[in-house]
């Protein structure tokens, strides 16, 4: 292998794969970044089995090869390095590669190019082809709400469903659900259950403005191509909850109010009540606003006024002030509407001008 | 005590007195900020013993009185609210203060102020007057160097020096020393070491731009005085390395070089040595250049050129790449001037425009 290329290029494509490399490796290899260099391009990967991620850049391709590095140290070489281009040469007789460019030249020992389980892109016949504006939204406003619990599996995934002209996602901890729909054009349906970190991931990685992605449901996988990527995930087995049965259809309260005078008041509240276990915040609908209030019996106690237009039934319920500020900070609308039925059922939060987007919170019961 | 203020003038004292809260109180009142109302003034004071900040600032007093407050919720509090101006009134009955601004009502619970020890600020007749500018410059170019090993005080602490119309500061861990020096119209000599935690904290609160401030030397204590500031510090008992014999006369190698082009190199090379427990750099002084190497057995080796202008002897010389990288981030000059005697003796690298900056690196013994 003997290759030069332009350094930015190569070190956006080792960010690219970065997260795809086991940071806990078991076969030692994966903590490596795959290179293989033919046909005028170098194709970069890295994977821990779980997620797989390949970025191809233009080289010049003075000698085509494959090898192993250590991402610890390729990626920092790569960013720190001051050359315009790079160039890369294996030296098989000392088992290295060396790296060089401007005034500097780096001898760096590989790993073992036959054990890296090479990524083969697979697609199939059922493309789905959406743009990253859409699916990147879908990302955003949902995964938030998935469970950090590895030992629920599914509720560490969100669900990204696709049919007739529409594409969901949808994320819940069972204590609370974000629920983001839009329209697509697919021909093919979709279910499945996507990792929240990989989607997280997916979401980073994906071009800046209006692109193409093209999504393959691969048997226990996903993938999706975009630009010069291919990202492969395993997805998550099981039945996802029903959503519909958790949106409520009726309300006896609601309330129309201004995002940021909600969420800074829960959070100067909850200052008070974070050193608890819940959080717990309560809140009280009065005739025209909210009244949410905190104590702590170590500390103190908060009340913060909520201007608020208020229509229906008149109750106090309260929530852990993480799940409301949560969902807060992810509309991205300067009115909200949150709209209740009882102290002890779900609450609904969402942007006054996306039916949409939905978030349902459970209260917390309390003395 | 009830009195109205200006929200961020209140949050900037706050800010200015936090670093003396004392993080692991002995005395649980420690951990809170000394509040106290009077002359249409609210003083503010926190403590851990070792340092102490007093800051001052105009309040509307309705009614003069003390209290303590906890820090931890009180800073929070006032960098969160949203009114223009804050309220703040103690409810004796209730052992707590309320609060108020915007929409937003606090009550905490106040700690014990009789238990609270109360900084007097004290001043002796002979004050020292130097500019915020100088006396910045000397912390941000010498405390770097010191030590944060405990267990060998002197070392944590920066030496002051005050005589005959300079002020020089100067710290060292023993492996290398940072030495800047100034000019200073005092009438009063000055010698102390003081805990470079506390000039770091000084630096970081002395309003920006040139200011006076006076400092008082009284007795185990030194006291800088400032705007609405008064701060006081222990100082280190113990006797400091006499630093003229630190700094050698005589080189037989000088090389002058540009300062990032060096930092680049010594950075990019102590990447492959840095898990190592030494990051040793080795640098070898050719007839134009510096040639900066590593070796890591398990990871590979790296070579850096520099371009330099080199007069004297030429050879190998080995150094603790962060005590190279560490002199080259804090001079503002883009030439440095980098001088050797032999492989085993301290070297030293200064500022080419400024000769009253010095700092010298002792070489690493390498097999």
């Amino acid at each position: 292998l003997k290759i030069t290329c332009n350094r930015l290029a190569l070190h956006q494509a080792v960010q690219t794969v970065q997260k795809a490399v086991s940071a806990k490796a078991q076969l030692s290899v994966l903590s490596g970044i795959y290179l293989a260099a033919a046909d005028g391009q170098l194709e970069l990967q890295a994977t821990d089995y779980e997620l797989g991620i390949s970025c191809k850049i233009a080289a010049d391709i003075q000698l085509p090869g494959k090898v192993v590095i250590a991402a610890r140290y390729f990626q920092e070489l790569v960013r720190k390095l001051s050359g315009e281009t790079i160039q890369i040469e294996l030296s098989t007789a000392e088992r290295s590669v060396q790296i060089t460019s401007g005034s500097s030249t780096f001898n760096l020992l590989c790993m073992p190019v036959e054990e890296f389980p090479v990524l083969k892109p697979l697609i199939n016949d059922q493309p789905i082809r959406l743009q990253t504006t859409i699916l990147r939204e879908l990302i955003q406003k949902t995964i938030f709400a998935c469970s950090n619990d590895e030992s629920r599996p599914i509720f560490t995934g969100a669900l990204l469903l696709i049919e007739e002209g529409t594409i969901t996602m949808v994320a819940t901890n069972t204590h609370r659900m974000a629920y983001k729909k839009d329209t697509a054009a697919s021909e093919h349906p979709l279910k499945m259950i996507i990792p929240a970190k990989m989607l997280s991931e997916l979401g980073r990685i994906m071009p800046a403005g209006d692109e193409n992605v093209t999504i393959y449901n691969l048997k226990n996988q996903v993938a999706f191509v975009f630009d010069n990527v291919y990202f492969l995930s395993r997805i998550i087995e099981g039945q996802f909850p029903d959503f519909n049965r958790v949106i409520p259809t009726q309300f006896n309260t609601t309330v129309q109010l201004k995002t940021d005078d909600f969420l800074a008041a829960v959070e100067r509240v909850s200052l008070l009540s974070s050193s608890g276990d819940y959080n717990v915040v309560r809140v009280e609908v009065t005739a025209d606003s909210l009244l949410v209030r905190s104590n702590n019996p170590d500390v103190g106690k908060a009340v913060e006024q909520v201007a608020a237009t208020v229509d229906g039934q008149q109750f106090e319920i309260a929530f852990n002030a993480r799940y409301v500020t949560d969902i807060l900070k992810h509309l991205d609308d300067p009115e909200c509407i949150f709209q209740l039925i009882a102290p002890l059922s779900p609450a609904s939060i969402k942007p006054l001008t996306d039916a949409d987007y939905v978030y349902i919170i459970t209260p917390v019961r309390t003395a």
